[in-house]
């Protein structure tokens, strides 16, 4: 069995977790679970949710089945999630203007967290709490004087406690979703080695962000020389309201650029972030791109991809592998960062300067790697 | 120098032959040719091309630069393939629907074209000729009598006379763009083999194709279950016109579909095929594809790719590549086909009963053969 | 209270039935019916299906409801239509490659269809069956003798017995929604005007079709130049599945293109019909289009659609309207037919040689005549 | 003929002049010209450009050729546009981040530009400058007050010295073609009643408004409940970088999400808005639209539109037609501003307050109202 802890309720855990279920039950296939018919010496229906932490008000102290349900509309197979319940998590502040959240002293809620995840024993950590504008930390005292004066951002707090916990628990492994530099600190990575946990991240590869990657894989193995991309994003979920704030906005619209001069080996002119929330596409965001190129003797084509993609289920798909590959990472005894993992499910793949490559070779990458464990 | 022979001088051999001059006169970067940065011990502008040959009575003589200019609006740098001449090919009857031409005994044309191909001595012969519905052959005897009686198609013929004029002026590599079974013809393939000589094909992979495969791949490889795939192919050169005959289509149906079951593993409901003629899109032809999967927890998911894409010169550039690998292949002694080649440059690569892979794949296992050389 | 008569219980009869009812129990808001706010001088809840005729085997003798749920999966509110029935109809022998039918003698087919017409006594009856490949009837007479042979289409021998009928039970409308030439066979309009009856038709305009003719009166506006028109359809419902056998295309065809000339003045070149069928897409069907264009100074501009349509319930809404319109003329004591109403509702309005006009131009007209009457 | 003046001689201006001649020339014809074959009393080829007036100082001084060519590429027929100049403008600090511009006294300013209308004479000034963020005024003295100090937005502080201007050299057409609100500042229409001139605006009817709202229009009609309207704009030009400044974005924001409640009524959920500036797309910007409705029986239907349109030439065919009904209007003594040419014109149709309805409503209204003249 593998226990994973849950950060950040929202919609992207909500799929994960009544997902997961429907599996279980044989409601539904594992369809969107890249390395589901590999073998990990563990399978899916081993994944078990033992907690999850979340600020909103409305969330905390319920249990997960009727959170999935009344915020979401998942339902989840009868009898399951009922006794899994959402706890208090810190930094409310952060995302004030996104929900109702309760104020607390700062050192308490570093303790209270502390305990909870001592309590819950975790093997794997994944969160999926919402974008973060945060610098990365180098220096681990910094790093630690940061967090008790609350100045990091949530999601490198939630690590810090996690590998501080892990002293008494034993090894385990956070996995970052969102944007926020957590696999991108050095600070957090040292921690890591220090503590023999494993940190993958940061930012879950979901969206258009890896197909415009492979898109541009294909453009380059012809040759064809790219005179500009264009990449729209809009959606209704939190997501992207979150995003209308600029601050965010930027933090994101970083991990999605570097693609481009990665793969083609320049910098074609390109326009990709997130653009706009629209209430009443929910979840299911809108899509447009358009990518033009020169091919032999200077003829000019045009590619024009749109989409209609379920972002949270995506994500949600990719977090069932990484509960299993984390497991197995920290069953192997590794430590720190993985650049084969999280190559493939990362927007931004640490350690810090790595390469992002198209999604076709890190599929390799990570399945060769995987074997060889 | 590597001398080049073309079968075909329609809209894909023009821009073959005027992007080549082009790119070695410094007007023109070689985009478009997918392996125009390796290293093959001979460069680009090594490539030459010795002559070509057509049933159009209208460009039968003439030199290739002023057919080029005229057909196609295709300016060759000056001075540039002017003394390289239009010579009269086989086969008229099959194409009399879409142009003149002009009737010949039999025994004739083939003496004729046998003898051509001995005074050009080429080194590769590019078979660019409009899509033929022909069937495979196995036997060599009954091939042979194919050839006499006339029932053979005109590549299947060209194929044949290359290969017996190997025996006096040397080994050339065969390579087949079009969907007519040249190097899934057994009959073949083991001429080639007694000869020592190359055959490459067959249909050259441009346009919505290779980028569905690899669309497909992307799709796989994160367990998306495609529920349909519809592509729709409009254009207004002379290959789309030729495929309003339905025997034509239905073989260019063949090699378009095969890549779903080969690459998802199963076979989802699809609709590819080229779908009509429109004359004012010339060239540029429009595509349209639908594709829509179930990703995690049941959540649809939905993809439209719109291109125009200029058909000619894409596979004008593959050809470029092709040229200096079969001159390779050649030089390297290997004989017969080689599956490493056709897989990336390919619709349905040879030998025989061998998988459509994604791009991707292919393209890795090409760059590794290449270097392996 | 208006009393209809639907031809044929497939996928539009089915959401007619279904939607009309949730409209009647609030359930569902009237979207989708032109002119739901218009005041008719009868609500849409006075109108009432008093029966169905269809020729599937497995449908006949069932009640509406219960066939509504089977086949399509739409439900209606409890315990609506379940007391109203398919009856059997006739013409089975041209649909029997997409349904399972029953043999009958012609003549006994005849005198039990009139008999039903008698006894349901519609205000308004609606054909919806498939298309049929058929000619007009000029003369009388010739009609006639087609009918009692058995050698017109379904539709026009149910429009004749339709209009014999009324002789008895009093006038009625007949709208022919699908490509048949029924309003367009001058023997039928001729009956009609003889029987002071009303026939409206042919072909219900939803779908890709209306959209292009307002995005190319749209472009005459601005006088530019349309280059050409690339149209494709694509669906899994049983009229795409019907549109398969080749002679059905084409009459399918002749009312899609009209459109071009009829609007822009000029025949733009154009590919527009239905493509293929793709049974996964069922009643949403996809549709790209491609349209471009010469604008001032010679620029050339471009313009791509792509849109899923669900088919039947976009017909079953304009039918709601036919429905009380139908029965308005009769009241207002119209004869023959009416091309105010035909030129928005049906794609090939009649009469016989009459323009098609922009959807835009067509609904003033419409509108206008409904206040003048 | 009609002396028209050119206020900023940026893309648009260019193509104007360009375009116009090419058509007087024989060279072209005059696609995007909506009322090109309209009989207005006055022929295209009577239009003529007298000046232009700029504030660019790369531009300032030189002949209309020579800088439509060396700027945009457009080469206008032998000797035209070789003796018409461009000559210097007001308000340069307006745009100092787009371009170099020189400092000058500011009632320097304004009486140069009002000495040249006054030399120059024209019967229309088109006013094709950038977007600029400014309010309305409704006094004419406060107006009078902010254009002596210099607070006045540039194309105000025009239209003022125009309408000045006119009572020495008669009455004159301003017709303004960008967002600033020139026909919605009531004290602008005030001055324009007292001195017998016409004043049209605000910001010309190109590009994807025009034809969302007849999109939007075609839904109306048939009573499809929009669910949201999302729609992208990215271009290269002027127009586009200008619109990355926060400011002018929100203007032209404005005027472009009023189309939505004006046209459907209710306000649908939107994102419409200029959305980024990408170099290589130069003057052909990239458009993408979301549109998604409920249809009959509840029914979701989902229409995707991509487009590629030359922005500036087409703004300046419709600029062909504005010189000629700028010229018509003040011919028949009309004054004040024309809402019938606004509304098909224009996306924020002057006087204040006025509705947009569809374009095909308001090219009715158009023509109708020509023809009354």
């Amino acid at each position: 069995m593998i226990r994973t802890l849950v950060i950040g309720f929202g919609q992207v855990a909500a799929n994960f977790a009544v997902g997961l279920e429907r599996v279980k039950s044989g409601e539904a296939e594992p369809y969107g679970v890249p390395l589901a018919d590999q073998d990990f010496g563990v399978r899916i229906d081993e994944v078990e949710i033992v907690g999850a932490v979340d600020v909103d008000k409305r969330k905390v102290g319920r249990d997960l089945a009727s959170v999935a349900e009344e915020f979401y509309g998942l339902r989840s197979p009868s009898g399951a999630l009922r006794d899994v319940y959402v706890h208090r998590g810190l930094g409310g502040e952060w995302v004030r203007d996104l929900f109702p959240v309760e104020n607390e002293d700062w050192s308490l809620s570093l303790s209270r967290v502390e305990e909870l995840i001592q309590e819950l024993k975790p093997d794997v950590i994944l969160d999926v709490t919402t974008t973060q504008s945060a610098h990365a930390y180098e220096d681990i005292e910094e790093f630690e004087g940061a967090v008790a004066r609350g100045d990091a951002a949530p999601g490198q707090v939630y690590a810090y406690l996690a590998l501080k916990a892990s002293r008494r628990i034993g090894p385990l492994a956070y996995v970052n979703l969102n944007p926020t530099p957590v696999a991108h600190s050095p600070a957090i990575l040292k921690l890591a080695e220090q503590t023999g946990c494993i940190v993958l991240g940061d930012d879950g590869a979901t969206g258009a962000t890896p197909l415009t990657a492979d898109l541009l894989e294909h453009l380059r193995e012809r040759n064809r020389r790219v005179y500009s991309i264009a990449q729209f994003n809009i959606g209704g979920n939190t997501d992207f309201l979150s995003l209308t704030e600029e601050k965010r906005n930027r933090a994101k619209e970083e991990t999605k650029s570097s693609v481009v001069r990665d793969i083609l080996g320049y910098d074609a002119p390109h326009y990709i972030k997130p653009t706009g929330y629209l209430e009443p596409l929910g979840d299911k965001k809108f899509v447009a791109m358009h990518i033009w190129w020169e091919s032999f003797n200077g003829a000019v084509d045009e590619l024009i991809v749109n989409m209609r993609i379920n972002d949270s289920p995506a994500l949600a798909g990719l977090i069932v592998d990484l509960a299993r590959i984390g497991w197995l990472l920290k069953k192997k005894g590794l430590r720190g960062t993985v650049y084969e993992v999280n190559a493939f499910y990362m927007k931004r793949p640490a350690p810090p300067g790595s390469r992002n490559i198209s999604r076709f070779h890190a599929y390799e990458l990570l399945t060769r790697f995987i074997k060889s464990l």
